[in-house]
């Protein structure tokens, strides 16, 4: 199992330079003033799709060969993964079939399908999606896009990281920890190739969902943890069962002792985004900003990145959470 | 009567540089194929305050002397002119009363006492702001902010202007037309100023809500001309009687014809800003965007910047139209 290494990184950030958005940097008086610190977000619910996955699934298929795959690509997703994929797929010119969990929100089902993608639904209960996805390869001739645990996805993950440590330097700065939203691990290792090998001092770690969090439970352990439910949070975009095997090998390496906020911290932190912030962020891609607005990672007198990952909230969530 | 020159700007920009934010400027894929050209948001949303009165406020009260007036400061304004007063005079260390209309959005008057100003309310029908101001201003030995015809607050609102000319040339770009909401002028009058000046085949022009065009028609008719209504619009940041008599004489010289959309389409646009851009903007911050969407500004083929000049919207409104 070769790994990811800072020069996969640099290569996926010059195959999706001309595609994927730059995205901005900002700063809040009120949320600095709030934490006692200075708090860096970095906006990847203004990439492409509505979040960072775009990154990774450019990256990946932009490196298959077209040909040898007729049937285009294959994805299992909740949601933002599914959009990242059909939208890449789209530009690349490959056909997309995304399967996804019956119960995932309305507005990514209605995206992927508009982003040209054909939606296979599944139950997350009863099904067995990997043997679903794993079927349409074969009878297709496609080649199957994983969500994270893959040497391309997590380059392009990680190409966030290098805008990170590009953003923060101009500014004179120094980050002293990059907080990361986590599921399989795809971003949060990605960045952590990238910031730690740039900047060897600031420490990059991830924010879970309290009962969905098999990475932090897995550092802890030295071997791969799984979460007892698949279903039970808002974090519609964090529920997986267990790390990733190259992104917990990268994570073991460069990743420090994670962090889990609560459902209701994670409400408050997206009431927070779009009463002080202006910004609409989905709930997996708050729990880094919940993290900091909680005092549960420690950010207070230090210089901090927070990853908002993410803004492809369901409009009746998000009009409950903010009225 | 001397009117704002691009020196002023350039001054102003100094005074405010450690103070304002520098917002970003930014491009969605998904509005870009939308309008059929090229489109770069000016996010004045995410200025301190949450609008772009913030940096006219600050500019202003810089200049006062404070021992020139016990009183503080005295500011009209429905909502973020008064937010914008607040907390540049508790940045200068000035004390500030902030006359709103009784209502006035909920949350900009309670955002206007958080921020440490007195609040004073009046009945927006049958009450005369300007004789409850002057009284204050008499009483207390205080200076009056105005919200738009003021050379240091036209000025301030125009570094806006300065950043666009800016972060557009970096992208190797020339601005067809820079698309500004538009109620008293001062926004609209100063990015007028910075933008002509330094990009001249730049056009610049007003947006506003279509029964409170008076800008327009003031354009138009080449003298100042009045709105038949204060009331009745949801773009609460927008209504005023007519345009100030500064912002209206760099108006005549420097701003192209003007344009209006409706209460709908200012309501589609703020949707769109959720859906597809992830960002929360107020009815008034959203008529530029809304005139884009719409085809009602010549947008197509073209380069535009469109100026998203406030985000603070009330909670229940804001869920009323996303849901």
């Amino acid at each position: 199992m070769r790994l990811p290494t800072i020069a996969d990184v640099h290569s996926a950030a010059e195959r999706i330079a001309l595609y994927a958005v730059r995205t901005p940097l900002i700063e809040s008086h009120v949320l600095n003033d709030r934490v006692g610190g200075r708090v860096l977000l970095k906006l990847e619910t203004l990439q492409r799709v509505g979040a960072f996955k775009f990154r990774g699934a450019y990256n990946k298929i932009s490196r298959l060969n077209r040909g040898a795959y007729p049937g285009g690509v294959v994805a299992c997703s909740s949601g933002n993964h599914a959009q990242g994929v059909a939208l890449a797929a789209s530009l690349l010119g490959f056909k997309a079939v995304i399967v996804m969990p019956r119960d995932a929100p309305a507005i990514k089902i209605a995206r992927t399908k508009a982003l040209g993608a054909e939606v296979i639904l599944f139950d997350r209960l009863t099904d067995d999606r990997v043997a679903i996805a794993n079927a349409l390869v074969k009878a297709r001739g496609a080649a199957l896009v994983l969500p994270f645990d893959d040497l391309d996805i997590i380059a392009g993950q990680g190409t966030a990281g290098l805008e990170i440590v590009e953003q923060v330097k101009k500014r004179g700065l120094t980050p002293d920890l990059v907080l990361v939203p986590c599921s399989g691990g795809g971003l949060a290792s990605g960045i952590a190739i990238a910031v730690r090998n740039l900047s060897p001092t600031t420490v990059v770690s991830t924010v879970e969902p309290s009962e969905f969090d098999d990475f932090k439970r897995s550092l802890q352990s030295g071997k791969r943890e799984r979460n007892a439910r698949l279903t039970g949070s808002i974090c519609d975009a964090l529920l997986v069962s267990e790390p990733g095997e190259i992104t917990f090998a990268v994570g073991r390496e460069l990743l420090s002792s994670g962090y889990t906020v609560s459902e209701e911290q994670v409400r408050d932190a997206i009431r927070f985004a779009f009463e002080e912030l202006k910004l609409v962020v989905e709930p997996g891609g708050a729990v880094a900003l919940a993290s900091v607005l909680f005092g549960v990672a420690p950010a207070k007198g230090k210089t901090t990145v927070v990853v908002l990952s993410g803004g492809n909230i369901d409009p009746l969530l998000f009009a409950e959470i903010i009225a």
